[in-house]
């Protein structure tokens, strides 16, 4: 019997009409489906991609041990997420042994700090698989925030949030561009970081982009630091434009 | 008489499915479409987005003045692009002043290196503007090259080969993970700075990602110093994966 392919979809950044044609057909001639989802929560996956679902498909829900809060250098947090992404990679590697093709589903871009990732450096020896590109959280943003982020030779920095503060400092020092993800609690620190840095008057605060509840707003005009671990902060680019 | 919108309409990476569901129902929708081409060559926007045309929409070709291979620096360059984009939003606004919306097709992402930003700038203040995102070039070659690029804290620096050697040199310098894009005539250059950089080993080149005739190898089996300015270099990250 021939073993199942695995197809990585990319989802897109969070409206289910920005998902493309070919994740739709996808998802659509998938029988069995599988996406990640918090601890007792929605898959936000699932939400996104519901529409296009086959009417019949099983459905495989992989559900993180703790929220993507939880600092990774504790070393317990490192072997709960191991110990989840071994199992889900082998939850998928049986129904892949029967012959079935298993459609797993990824917000943004699959490639792009996506748990995606993990399931397919697991499986990728042992199974055909396939990755269908989706846009990313943070084209999905600067769309959302008609925002035009890199001109001419601008250079672009996408650093995450959870670096310490030196090191954040030093990486979005002389950005042309700079893309700021993994918010949540890192917020304060990256206030102060933009501040020290200069960057706050072009800074865009961008929460929810593309979907229900979508906030953007000038950095400078965000009163409070409280922001969900997606929230996003753009620093467009200033390079030359005929 | 209210006037027309102008829709942006990001196309993605360069293969039709890769089309969002959102485009190809703005697209359907438009009855005129508006797209950049080269000098005397078919429109590549034009060809990925045609399917999804209305069959009786009035068609809108933008034709570059030169190739985009001519240096930016020089000031006759400058001034020619300077001129098509103001007489290419003036095209436009003569539309959108009849009360006509546009759909202009960009490729990839719009409000990334896109052609889009330079007419969004100059009539976004007279007309209502709408954005709708599209998968990047680059996230397009992730997928098609099966490159997981950022993993955890990695920051991800995307510079233009177009840089001057000692500037992308520096800016390449300590990246996690890296492109680089627009290679073209800027190949050898590239190849220098990346063996300085020492990151030949983990570096892949990605031709017509998505399309057909895509050539995706590992950096170090492309013999030539011959690529399109569209090929891209990718140096995926190497970040802490549970």
């Amino acid at each position: 019997m021939t073993a199942g392919a695995l197809i990585g979809v990319g989802l897109g950044p969070g409206d289910p009409e920005l998902v493309t044609v070919k994740a739709a057909r996808l998802i659509g001639e998938a029988r069995v489906v599988a996406y990640f989802a918090k601890q007792g929560r929605e898959s936000h996956a699932r939400r996104i991609a519901q529409a296009y679902f086959h009417s019949r498909c099983e459905e495989i829900r992989l559900a993180y041990p703790m929220t993507t809060e939880r600092p990774f250098y504790k070393p317990e947090y490192a072997a709960a997420l191991r110990a989840f992404y071994e199992e889900s990679a082998e939850r998928l590697a049986r129904v892949l042994s029967q012959g079935r093709d298993v459609a797993l589903l990824c917000e943004g871009d699959p490639m792009f700090y996506g748990s995606f990732m993990h399931i397919f450096e697991r499986l990728k020896e042992r199974f055909h698989v396939d990755v269908c590109a989706g846009i990313s959280g943070m084209s999905g943003c600067f769309a959302a925030a008609q925002a035009p982020m890199t001109w001419g030779d601008d250079v672009l920095t996408v650093a995450p949030a959870t670096l310490e503060e030196e090191a954040l400092t030093q990486r979005l020092s002389g950005a042309d561009a700079a893309v700021v993800m993994k918010l949540g609690g890192n917020f304060p620190k990256l206030r102060r970081v933009l501040v020290r840095l200069d960057m706050i008057e072009r800074a865009i605060y961008v929460e929810r982009g593309t979907m229900t509840g979508q906030k953007i707003m000038p950095f400078r005009e965000k009163s409070d630091d409280v922001a969900p671990y997606f929230a996003m902060v753009l620093a467009p680019g200033r390079g030359r434009r005929p």
